[in-house]
């Protein structure tokens, strides 16, 4: 696996609408996927805060990138369940979002996904997802 | 509260990404308001089906309007948590979000949503969500 | 299914330590099974409310008996996941636990549990779920 | 905060049934607790493996403790909301069950909970749990 086939599975897999969180693969290892996700105006809610519903959606990306980093290639899966926590505001800075494997059984794919601040490093948001695998 | 009001505060509460959407109050009642997500190319990922990460956005908007409907007006609030069971896939037709408040204390609010589709009435996505009143 | 089989089942399936709980069917219909949890000082926390150790406890008894009056007999499952919302305390009453499934696919069944106060009839905590049909 | 403190807390807070889970305080660390509990023939379902309904029951109360390590007393407080994920069943062994304070706020906590084999080491379930402090 590779920057570059990581953001190319960015463009390929996922929604137009998605696409334009303009995520872009970070750094990697065996079990572990970071993703950059770039401050916007249009992802700000009100107060100009990162929304929770972007953070949703980039621990959710994250995670498939960190099953195909995993799997060494795209395999057909779909999100069953994703529990997200928000621990507090995100603002005027990128977000990091590492999604790590914890266990990927014959039909199931289990990840937990941490957001933080790019610049303070603190931890903002957490997510734990349940995948079948197709 | 009318269906105006419901529509400009999904114009002025949520991000511009969110606004993407292009959600709009469907109906609402007491405790509840349903919006309707309009079926678009931009929201599907690879075969075509609504992206997840869409009906996680579209839950929690809907829950923050449940909960302006119900108080009567915007009342600062966050998302605490949410919970998200993706029970079945979803094409070819636009989505219903009805989001219900199923408890209001004094600093927390505790809302339930289902997603349907618009045509066939079959729920696909079922979220339950944590809002720290402020 | 009747309700010997279902009490049966609360005997055959669950942990000793599960069935000190004294759970026992009070209804059921084609797609849920309610069951009662009697008030016990043995199950109250500090201040006399009931634990939420044993809502837990219970709510997920009553899925898996769900799916059993569901299939008609016993199917080996695992729960996958569990989320549970706790809306308020209760006290001084007996619990009834309805466990509903909401679907079943090939590998998955998705449910949800409420549990009200059997006097108060008021919902005090809800939870969703997802088995692995084995 | 020292062992004899925990113990104390386990024995004065929590109902009777949760205490017959036999949990006892392992180790402890500023943003940490770890309790042992104990292989029984009466927290296994059939087939001998460690009953679910054990492991929420341990990690809800391991996080208790948690907060009360963290605070350096008992401070008033209750579940709002736990998600548990279950990895792979555990049999044949005691269960370690480390509960960590991921944030407390004015009003909330958040901790995350790891359930593993006290023998193999190896993690069987996760759970994210947020706590109204009162």
């Amino acid at each position: 696996m590779d920057h570059e086939k990581l953001d190319a599975a960015l463009a390929e897999y996922f929604a137009p609408w998605v696409r334009d969180l303009s995520l872009r693969a970070e750094t990697f290892d065996a079990d572990s996927v970071t993703l950059r996700l770039p401050q916007s105006d249009r992802l700000a809610r009100l107060g100009g805060m990162l929304c929770g519903q972007a953070m949703m959606a980039a621990a959710d990306s994250a995670m498939v990138l960190a099953l195909i980093n995993q799997f060494g290639q795209f395999r057909p899966c779909t999100t069953v369940q994703m529990n997200t926590v928000f621990l507090k505001p995100l603002s005027g800075q990128d977000a990091l979002v590492r999604a790590s494997v914890v266990r990927t059984g014959k039909s199931l794919a289990f990840g937990e996904i941490d957001i933080r601040g790019a610049t303070d490093g603190r931890s903002v948001c957490r997510a734990s997802t349940t995948y079948a695998l197709l």
